[in-house]
């Protein structure tokens, strides 16, 4: 990790300000921003840069963050496409699943990095089965998560998992220089009875972590529930003590005014996963009456089996584009909301409010170069509708985790990527058999 | 241009058996496809190839269409987004396109058909202004289209502009070794009264050429319309001799199950422009319902300015996604229908059906190849899911338009990239002043 001046570039700070330097200079120290300005502003005298990155036609933004997904399940990306969400899960999904191992999430979390890093992803949260393995391909690779061990309340072994859960927080908070972070993931209201979560938010605030659950994803969903405990999946979760607990809670698609108002008292962070939602025929989440409420909705891709990549500039377009048509409203979503979403409400969503998400002195220094030398990036007017509307994943040129270049000029830097695709390829196959 | 053979990839045929070839093998002779099969299979044995290309990790499949665009509006991407549609137009478009020059359109196609390449688009109906610039600019790239002057029938040069409209198809119709097709292009119902349409209408039927029209696009035009005309736009259209005339209609958002029934009836060409429609707000087009009814829809883009990008492979992602969310139906529209929207369907919009938009012996040598061999496109299972769901038109390694390389390892072979940007930032500039 070496002090980098990034000059020439149009900086987009995504700060509460919204500045935009252009051209701009960054500097970093260590694994923090040391300065963010106006080209020919003044950084500390005593401030020598090992490195100086030319950003000259790129723009340079905070790295984007996949709020909400389940990165080893690349292993079943194109393993059951346009099916019914009944047939998918229990056809395909649930029979692969049971079949997991430590080395199948491992390799297939690493390729999720992979494309995650080459599509200026800088950090993600993550739910799912063998956390110690998801942890430890993000120690390695250089990306930034929030892990949290999927938690079913309605499977037999739940309590041993709530255990081995609990450990696993405790044993890899704050890990790899920082970069691991730990959550519970009691898996959704409908696979969690009352008491289990009652245990899991006990949990949560007893070793000091945040919590990931899915809420309010289908209908099916909020018909269960009803039926179940005559409340909706949101009033469900809200009925339990959720006092200084941190809530990441992926999709709310269907929720009522009620749920709304419930969702911004309890400052939970919304994550949409608007690709996901939309080809698993969920529906089409109130995001403009999100936004409205004052909650800050962050992006997810959700796994890849149901999406199918990794790809939050995607996300970004989608939110920008389906809420204008499905609302009616060509002015809901401007890019630059889509940009916060995908920046710092994602940042806010894991839980690192004050770390990263923002391009401003004193944070850690998460960030990305988008190559804007291209045709379909020409003429060269605004810079964020460029970068909503126009760009895409593939236009990230340089991607910077915790002051460390993990990705450099569109090639992998800490991974071998092609070894990497072989390996989770030959574990695909064998879950397969 | 030399004779090809390209073997080793996964060929996706999008013949009416919808056969896939893995590994398959494609002759090209001329500008013809002179064999497509499985590896191993018979070449005509009097032929040899003066070059081998090694598909090797790599779809092989049908160029892509844009079967609605106007090229050249590329000068206004990201000069004025999150409007509505009335302030975009009045304030935004208008304006600028009172300024053009046929120099502006001459710089501004060029660099369209440079994204176009780029994202593995080998074929595009155009509809705008200084239609002989455009034809300058297609002949020159190496690129096929269908371009179809603009015509407002409510201006006081209406009759003037369709002579010269007429004089165009004639003298391009058929140039550049094909490549070029002509159309007329009567605006929309809302700018071109009944007689001018019937005028647009013989004339097209006179000189053998088709028409483009936009139809059904907004609440606004069905509203309009039916207080003039009683009528809605699409029965305001079927209303005239449409008999021996090629049409297609781009948009059909606000459709009636009447309209459908017309347009099926008069085997209009329906396009799909779902990035544009979510954008400007104009609604949800009906695409199952007109697919359920036998319609071969298109994809296009619309122009840049509201979109903001020409990215086919993008739009067929939507039509896949967008149709399941909106319907609540994961089933409709499955990758192997978007794909054939995006190739077959396209070619069939443009007139093109027994010239291109599939893999067959006789048919012109229009194709791209697609790398595989990247992160968010392991494992490779199904090869129509990976490129429906998870490709990004940056994975378009190679393009071949009429037997002619022109595109080669992501790079643009026919045209000068950096003049083209450099040139119509340009023009764009000089418009905005």
């Amino acid at each position: 990790m070496s002090d980098l001046l990034i000059t020439g570039g149009t900086v987009i700070t995504v700060d509460e300000e919204g500045q935009i330097f252009d051209p701009g200079v960054i500097a970093v120290r260590g694994d923090e921003i040391l300065y963010v300005g106006p080209a020919g502003g003044e950084l500390p005298p005593y401030w020598k840069p090992q490195r100086v990155i030319n950003a000259e036609n790129k723009l340079v933004l905070p790295g984007l963050v996949n709020s909400h997904t389940h990165a080893a399940m690349v292993l079943f990306r194109g393993n059951g496409d346009d099916l019914s969400l009944q047939e998918w899960l229990e056809n395909k999904i649930w029979p692969l699943e049971n079949k997991l191992s430590a080395e199948a999430v491992y390799w297939g979390t690493l390729l999720a990095i992979a494309e995650m890093f080459l599509s200026g992803i800088t950090a993600f949260a993550d739910m799912y089965f063998f956390p110690d393995a998801i942890a430890r391909a993000v120690a390695e690779s250089g990306i930034r998560a929030a892990i949290a061990p999927g938690l079913l309340g309605i499977s037999p072994d739940s309590a041993t998992r709530l255990r081995e859960a609990i450990s696993f927080c405790q044993e890899w908070n704050g890990a790899a220089g920082g970069r691991v972070t730990t959550m519970l993931g009691p898996h959704a209201p409908y696979t969690c009875p009352p008491e289990y979560l009652a245990q899991s938010l006990a949990a949560a605030r007893d070793i000091e972590v945040g919590i990931h659950i899915h809420l309010a994803e289908t209908e099916t969903e909020i018909r269960g529930i009803k039926d179940q405990y005559g409340v909706s999946p949101v009033a469900y979760l809200c009925r339990q003590d959720l006092s200084n607990v941190h809530i990441l809670a992926a999709h709310c698609v269907h929720l009522e005014d009620a749920d709304i108002d419930l969702l911004s008292q309890n400052n939970i962070n919304v994550v949409h996963n608007p690709g996901s939602n939309l080809k698993l025929a969920s529906g089409i989440a109130p995001v403009p009456r999100l936004l409205t409420a004052g909650i800050p909705v962050a992006l997810g891709t959700d796994g890849a089996a149901s999406n199918n990549n990794l790809d939050i500039l995607e996300e970004a377009r989608l939110v920008a584009l389906i809420h204008k048509g499905y609302t009616g409203q060509p002015t809901v979503i401007p890019a630059e909301e889509a940009l916060k979403m995908a920046t710092a409400n994602g940042a806010a969503a894991l839980g690192l409010k004050r770390k990263c998400g923002r391009l401003k002195a004193g944070m850690k220094a998460d960030l990305i170069l988008i190559d804007r030398q291209q045709p379909h990036l020409y003429p060269r007017f605004n810079p964020l509708s460029a970068l909503i509307y126009s760009a895409r994943s593939s236009d990230v040129d340089t991607v910077i985790v915790n002051g460390e270049i993990v990705v450099e000029r569109g090639e992998l830097c800490t991974l071998d990527g092609e070894k990497i695709m072989h390996m989770a390829e030959r574990q695909a196959r064998k879950l397969l058999q």
